[in-house]
């Protein structure tokens, strides 16, 4: 009964709206007015425009370090004001992730899974005055929605009518998952974004694990696009930075839970530009 | 008498000082040291440099969706340290609007109405020991005067000396009104910097209506500059980006209240690039 | 016994990190789960990458201008991973600092005095979970210490171990301190990353004073790098801006509590590049 334990539930956002203009604080907004006690927190609002794999990717990267019962709202929605569902997704670990239902849910579904979603009812969980505006989702529903939720004014069961998991929007699983075997790992370019530079690859450190990589060992690297190589050599495994001379590769355990690649003080992807998707492929083998 | 009853409003900011120094966060310890119970909550810190006009627009967009009674803090001020007024003004939805008066609260003026207006106290209001320094209003003047009026040490006659409203520096009126009749709308470019690349007209929704245009209907756009065509089109009126291809232009309802164009999942300003200002003008006409 | 004199100070950050991914919403992540009631709130993520003497600079702009007790977090630690002490410093105006031990302290052990510093304990205040991860202290070490720290589960003395004050890692003197004597300062350039385009010299406006320079003198200024002058004139020192005619330069009393150069609404960095360190002399005098 202490303060702590009945604390409302943060809300915690990403979009592709940039903080450059009112968006984000007008999404703010509607949540103090549904309830001034709620708290907004940021992710990121420099998700790369229209990108759902970021979207995807990044949520799923930050929500196992908050308390369960947050609730999440990321807006990536090219197609607002079309057909695509507006949900709330439960996830398995106790959180929400409130969202457009257009692929922004696979990472959340492949890696941390989904008990239910909800489509959201338009007829009542909508911000009243809004109705001839069609392309502001992020207000006008999921903020609003969120707000209700993280109130405690509706439960999970008062966002809409629930429907199958199996309905859910997936991107590629080649997007997601890694090929493991002994003393070699395949997977894809998973992130390129990085404002130090590193490249971060669809492999887990469970799977490197699995693959019998040890800090200390030299791996074959090579990143491969469109039929040429993007990056080929034998780089070392190792716990940070620091073990490998300035501007030189080293191999690490990203802090996102992936393995990436990065040069020490340098900028990987300014010498090596990769993107992220199926077609940038990654191979690791025992050296 | 509930905590929620007796909350106090937050402070809502916008400045051009960006993110990317120590400039807002001293701003925000000022609010802290006056009472740690203030929430500060950002609207944007990238406003144009010094521009006003940018400041009064961004506002109105955003506090329309906040509870009565927050204290909005605008300040792009490249008259600070001269003679200009630092003031704050009561709206007449309830809101506050502390600012510089140097024209930033010309869309307030017009749009929201402003109650009453009074000149700031330098010799209350102001944080002591920063006599010396005459270049940061933002943290020394309206950082704190904010935060004393959320806090409640400070009512609304406690900011200072009530002058007429008549005396507010207001921006040319053709920046903030619309032209309207039967079938046509003559307006300027309201906003151009949208980071999906919209532009947004300086006529509203309503304004819209008024010249009979309805969702579905073809308008013939012509945007032009110093005798020049910068855009001349057919383009289609509708809810949202999916009613017309990949690229192409569409008229919308956009969240701000006014009517945008943009391409669907493209940018329209980086292919007619445009700027805000009366030399851009905007004639909407029954196609 | 008023909520406002037990409340928990504030976590107030800056990293290198930017906001453009979920690495901070990871760290405030850790705090929320740590104690929901922790607020967390951000000076600046965009640091210049790597730079040690920037995050030094940038921490003692900000702090004096907070609440005694805020706990600062400074994470610019390319060394991370490395052998160099992850630490907290107690200053003598009662805030804290929890940063790497690299060169991030010099401005505050010179500007504000530090108390005593403590190294962090990995065995009990990192994250859980995190062990094989070894690039993130910002998360995993500095903003759970912090977290701790602020919500009262440890002490200072609970953070690990004290040494010496005298085994900080310093940045050359010459970075922080000003040559003065009558009708002359000697320095170096101290910050050049202002968004408006000013300068920032190592001299404070007590140095200024000192000198005997008073406002409405014109002062005779020398910028100077690598044997070549950068900039040379004689500049009016004054209150503000708009004591001098547009894009004409001015020095004033900045609001960090340092001398600046600028130019009226124009940017003297883009008309007359400089960057920050001990290679970038500045000499001041009376004209």
């Amino acid at each position: 009964m202490s303060e702590k334990m009945t604390r409302k539930p943060c809300i915690v956002w990403q979009t592709d709206f940039t903080l450059s203009w009112g968006a984000v604080a007008s999404m703010r907004g509607v949540c103090k007015s549904v309830d001034p006690e709620l708290e907004c927190v940021d992710i990121t609002h420099e998700i790369e425009p229209y990108s759902i794999l970021a979207a995807s990717r990044e949520i799923v990267y930050v929500e196992p370090f908050w308390p369960k019962g947050t609730i999440f709202v990321s807006v990536v929605d090219p197609g607002v004001g079309t057909s695509r569902r507006a949900c709330a997704a439960k996830l398995k670990d106790g959180n929400y992730l409130i969202t457009p239902d257009n692929g922004s849910l696979t990472h959340a579904f492949h890696q941390v899974g989904i008990e239910a979603v909800r489509e959201i009812d338009e007829t009542v969980n909508r911000w009243k005055g809004t109705e001839e505006i069609s392309v502001f989702h992020g207000r006008d529903l999921f903020a609003y929605t969120a707000a209700r939720l993280a109130a405690g004014i509706i439960d999970f069961e008062g966002v809409g009518p629930e429907y199958p998991v199996s309905e859910i929007v997936l991107l590629d699983e080649a997007l997601v998952r890694a090929d493991v075997e002994e003393g070699a790992v395949s997977c894809v370019v998973g992130g390129a974004r990085d404002p130090f530079g590193s490249v971060t690859f669809n492999a887990t450190i469970a799977d490197f694990a699995r693959a019998g990589f040890r800090h200390g060992d030299t791996v074959k690297v090579s990143i491969r696009h469109a039929g040429k190589d993007v990056f080929t050599g034998d780089v070392l495994y190792h716990k940070s930075f620091g073990y490998v001379p300035l501007g030189e590769p080293i191999l690490f355990n990203s802090s996102t839970g992936y393995i990436s690649i990065g040069l020490n003080q340098g900028s990987f992807l300014s010498r090596y530009p990769c993107q992220t998707g199926k077609e940038w492929t990654v191979e690791l083998r025992r050296s």
